[in-house]
């Protein structure tokens, strides 16, 4: 196919592979001696370096968040995860911004983490990648800005988990960025939340195939057990209604999920009867098929473990009472994994540090996984917040220049 | 153990196996020759028989709803799955009603199921158990009423799937029934019901030990299969808040969930870290210990297939315009699977329908199970409305000797 490139696209991106010898401890006490981050950068940094804006991922995203990969010769079908937002006039504005996506530490997309060589042994780390906090990942992101030159991030950006990640910039290093923005995340998880990732764990660990998470020397893939593992991840992205809307349009029965009403026939077995049945299953299939399992174990788990209070006595403000960074909250009326609920109480916390906050409660029916999609007012909201950015960041050039 | 048995206890309880001769033919089109229906009964049947209650069991339920069971001449150490409502002086009071419970076809607990003895083939019938939809259950309970000789019950009664059957008995057997109680219930499944059931298959015919359902004679299990189907479950059946209610009392996180904050260490590995993760795990394998895969499987089948508007080009409120029995519709604030949405929708259909309806919206933290426990305004609300059904039933007595 030779479909033309959108004027709004980021155009053809190429990752690149950043090698770090410095040692990382980590928060476990355990050390990885070198590893490798794959990132992704659009528009141009300016002279001062304050132009930079950091885009963190959520469990299964990546370091291509905008753009299209060139395959051979030609470009890739689907641009990255987060094209709704980057790009030439776009929220995050390639344009005015230089901005940096990375695949995480323990990510399965040219990142150091299971599935690759560990240098001591010869062999792939399989279950043997240590377990890898939210703060892990920021101080490899804060090495990350080091090698870029970049001091002071304009922006730290994340949806879910990558919304985490910004709470622990804003904490671990609130001198180097100058704007919070945290969408659809929570300042920690709920005992559902974590009761899902456990049964998504063991859906896992218990396939056959999974051999202890040895399964790449078995010459086996637990492919079963990571599409049931997304299967269930993936209901809790959707809303309730939202799935209702995309499998129940049929008016006869006032919503059908694709029951074949023209033969008027259920299968009366246990084949699929229901389109959000088939739905579900090609949606952890085609997962389970791009995505390493022992990744996903030990995602699920720096989620479970992000916590940032721990450190403050339970008392979550405290966390906030250093740096000048502002923040934007953005949450979603139908996300049911990180509800509104949960986003009013970070900016409650947030103001009880005496910090400035804007916060964006959004209607839609996307659910959780509303960040991504093309909510108008969602992509308003990020537009007028990031033109403040701008401005702030082009007053400090000239300031700068001038000087 | 010799502990005594509560006052406000039908005390011990014997099961008791009723055999059908006669053949029933599914909604399938299938027929089964001949079945057994396991039940219990508590309380006495008056003489004109019109005191009677039918008690309709939900996904896990089976016929022991109250009591004890008597387990080498001891009282067993848990009581029937409903006996915070049965029982003297209880909502459903054994001194006013016969109360009548079953177990219904395709279980496990003693009624013609998967594991039931084919006799056409002399083995287990496994896979080979058709489908069954909440109109055949109805059906054969319409039959259990005639080999009890009542004509009427004063009231079907149900929580979740057991509501389903109520609204089943009020559609198919409008004569045959004075009061409907629908408890968290919907007279639909929604997208995401169907979602959460199918990844419970999904996980249990994906367990090699499975074998397509002929585990029987293949000497295996799939436990691992059904413990997980059961995870997912259960975390539907819980609310968000209780969840976090019962794991993260902890104060100094502000809800730890088990976090063990005396040693301040998290695993850093795979194993459990958080008490709702061992909860859910323990939860899971007791369930699979004691419950069939085979019936599992159909009667998320069951749940999924329910949908009687169907038969009415859609529109429910036609289903009920015929008969005369009142309904009391229960909601419980917290639950999340059938929300109270989804009752006020069927209020909405049956006051369409011209019926006499009263609708408890429950205030309580308790999720889908709360249906199940003791939360006085609830208990309350039951004994109130069943108050008037005895009262109906002892004015008709009355009548009725005098006539």
């Amino acid at each position: 196919m030779t479909s033309t490139i959108p004027k709004d696209s980021v155009g053809i991106v190429k990752p690149e592979l950043i090698h770090f010898d410095e040692a990382l401890t980590l928060r476990s006490g355990k050390v990885i001696e070198s590893y490798d981050l794959m990132i992704e950068c659009y528009g141009e940094l300016n002279q001062d370096k304050s132009n930079a804006i950091l885009i963190c991922h959520a469990l299964s995203g990546d370091h291509h968040a905008a753009g299209y990969h060139e395959l051979e010769g030609k470009k890739d079908e689907k641009p990255g995860w987060w094209d709704t937002c980057i790009g030439p006039g776009k929220p995050f504005d390639s344009d005015i911004f230089f901005i940096v996506s990375l695949n995480n530490l323990g990510g399965c997309s040219g990142s150091t983490g299971p599935t690759t060589i560990n240098p001591e042994t010869g062999k792939a780390y399989g279950p043997d990648f240590p377990i890898i906090t939210v703060r892990d990942w920021v101080n490899s992101q804060a090495r990350l800005a080091d090698h870029l030159e970049i001091d002071q991030w304009a922006a730290v950006i994340g949806g879910s988990l990558g919304g985490m990640q910004v709470l622990r910039w804003a904490i671990s290093y609130p001198e180097r960025i100058r704007h919070a923005i945290v969408i659809a995340a929570a300042p920690k998880l709920s005992a559902q939340n974590i009761a899902f990732n456990e049964v998504a764990r063991q859906s896992i660990t218990t396939d056959p195939d999974f051999h202890q998470g040895h399964y790449y020397e078995q010459g086996t893939y637990p492919k079963k057990g990571l599409t049931l593992a997304r299967m269930i991840g993936h209901i809790t992205y959707l809303s309730d209604s939202s799935m209702n809307e995309k499998f129940g349009k049929d008016s006869l029965t006032g919503g059908n999920f694709g029951r074949d009403l023209s033969t008027g026939k259920l299968n009366f077995g246990f084949d699929v009867d229901f389109q959000v049945e088939s739905y579900l299953q090609y949606k952890g299939e085609s997962f389970s098929s791009n995505f390493d399992a022992n990744s996903y174990l030990l995602i699920t788990k720096t989620l479970d473990y992000f916590d940032p209070a721990v450190d403050y006595e339970g008392d979550l403000s405290k966390a906030f009472l250093h740096g000048n960074c502002k923040f934007l909250v953005v949450s979603f009326s139908s996300d049911w994994r990180f509800p509104p609920e949960r986003s009013r109480e970070l900016v409650n916390t947030l103001l009880k540090a005496k910090r400035q906050v804007s916060y964006l409660e959004i209607e839609s029916d996307g659910g959780h996984d509303a960040f991504l999609l093309p909510v108008p007012r969602y992509l308003e909201g990020l537009s007028s917040y990031l033109s403040v950015v701008a401005n702030e960041t082009f007053t400090n050039e000239k300031t700068s220049h001038a000087s």
